[in-house]
């Protein structure tokens, strides 16, 4: 396709109408199509393939400062996506290259080529794992474990909202990295089951079956050293009660806060801190892409091994991307959820 | 003395009659004097010049596991002394010499040698001292601030209860470690003014005028680097909110909770840890013992130059000790909380 034809170039996208207050609702967002304007010098436009939908997205909706800006009202919303390039003004980027960039709730994006980062594929890698194992998901996971949390061979690791995205990922690099015991919370018991019989956990539990404190501890009866937290509240009590001497967590996520208007109820034995010489981290990893390189060398290999699986969620067509982050956060995906647009 | 006169010693001492529900009343102790067994063999005896009250010394009031173990009932409380060798069948140790023990809430206490540490005094420091500025009160502060929560310089450092015995090293090690500015809060506008006037504090607030995250927001506009927690509960909150990224918190002590029967309100802002990518680490001194020797020869020389200050808050008589205590908790003491036996 060449320039000229790409002029007549539409774009479908969803944009945020309305700040949510709690839980996002329909009304919140409109799903538009749009002209796009002739591409300029230096631009490219691209296809998407795979958009990515992520808990983080809900923070944006809010206009709080944050560790990313919140989206702006009445434009298209931002996230991780990968597709093809089909038109370039750009010497840097040809048709048909391979794309990840973070303008996604929409078909078509389009652009400067500096927005844009070319990827040489790893041969039997798909298009989509560049938007969670291999990519940002994985390197979180990667980097929550060994620089945040600074687990040791031998350690009992915790990992709640295990089958998610990130959880799937840290669970088996724990394995990998020579944890003693692999632990994991999940909201289903499918994503019990997952996590044992998939991705090596030597234990899980379902958090709605019971008290997470005791539930932690008959699946980590002699304590855990490393907790990476994606849920915060009652998950990160537990955590506390449970380690043992010199504990670390790396603190992603608290999912457990994201919807409610009040602040969420925070752990009420912070004390265990100062007893046991705790650590608590939190992290985003946008402050750890120089580890970018040394995770793709070791994964890559983990996944040409097969040491390294994984699960994805799709959904069909751009026109769902909303529901697919509202089931997301609902925790109806099992690992990494994403919308295949075309 | 020898060890032959002793043997017609008495020892007056605290015991713990019950364990308290929420704040210690009389009732839950006895002040008793006894007959104490002759000496035997490896034995010393010691006469008490100084006794200390600390606050964790309510956490071993509890029958809970902690990271020392809780008061026997019917037993000499224990706790930080200084005193002098008054009979000795030990080699180690001879009558006269100056030691540190842990055998407090006594005025006289007997035991094994090994109980008793021996003292080279350095020259023009008093005798209480090594029980504060130069013994593991100090030590707390510094390596709170330099292992713990790794200052550098040109950071901002805020201290809560900064005019307690810790908070008032701590401050003056930050300075002279070189801080670009240090904040402290304290419980009334007297010991506020001592904060500014005399330990060199940059800004200072009485947590009770107003709304601590207002007045930490106001005496550190450029937000905090790093946050010293004697506090916890509304402290450490408005700590978070008010952190730059890549803050640092030593959780030294959360006296804000000691006394509730209930779990003490948490900091609703925990997500803060990720957004800023923050580290909250909790410490008891005991794990940094190794740090004394550098941290003697460091402090002594700030003592000599008088770079150095401190105050203390002396009780007179072991009968008082238990009262000394209380009235610490409650923050009537300026400085270090000291009972002087004689």
């Amino acid at each position: 396709m060449s320039a000229t034809e790409a002029t007549t170039a539409t774009s479908r996208e969803w944009q945020l109408a309305a700040r949510p207050q709690g839980w996002p609702t329909t009304d919140d967002f409109r799903f538009v199509e749009r002209d796009l304007p002739p591409l300029g010098p230096g631009e490219v436009r691209v296809r998407n393939a795979y958009l990515s939908v992520d808990p983080y997205m809900r923070g944006r909706m809010d206009d709080t400062p944050s560790y990313v800006p919140p989206y702006e009202l009445d434009k298209a919303m931002e996230g991780g996506a990968v597709g093809r390039v089909e038109a370039s003004r750009s010497d840097g980027l040809s048709e048909g290259d391979l794309v990840l960039h973070t303008l996604g709730w929409r078909d078509v994006a389009q652009g400067p080529a500096a927005a844009f980062r070319r990827i040489d594929p790893v041969p039997g890698v798909p298009e989509s794992a560049y938007l969670h194992v291999l990519g940002m998901t994985g390197l979180t996971a990667y980097v929550g474990l060994l620089d945040v949390a600074r687990m040791e061979p031998g350690d009992t690791v915790f990992i709640s909202g295990a089958a998610g995205a990130v959880g799937g990922v840290a669970g088996q690099i724990a394995r990998l990295k020579g944890a003693s015991r692999v632990v994991g919370s999940a909201g289903s018991d499918a994503k019990v089951d997952l996590l044992t019989s998939k991705y090596g956990y030597d234990a899980a539990f379902n958090y709605k079956s019971g008290e997470v404190d005791a539930l932690l501890r008959d699946a980590a009866p002699d304590g855990i050293d490393v907790y990476f937290d994606n849920v915060g509240g009652d998950h990160l009590e537990a955590a506390l009660a449970a380690f043992n001497r010199g504990g670390r967590a790396a603190v992603c996520g608290m999912i457990s806060a994201y919807n409610t208007e009040e602040p969420s109820a925070a752990p009420r034995n912070l004390s265990e801190l100062i007893k046991k010489g705790l650590t608590l981290k939190g992290f985003t990893v946008g402050f750890y892409a120089d580890r970018m390189k040394d995770f793709i060398a070791e994964a890559g290999q983990w996944l040409a091994e097969g040491s390294l699986v994984y699960d994805e969620t799709v959904v069909d067509g751009v026109d769902n991307t909303l529901q697919a982050f509202l089931d997301m956060m609902r925790g109806a995906n099992t690992g990494k959820m994403l919308v295949r647009v075309s």
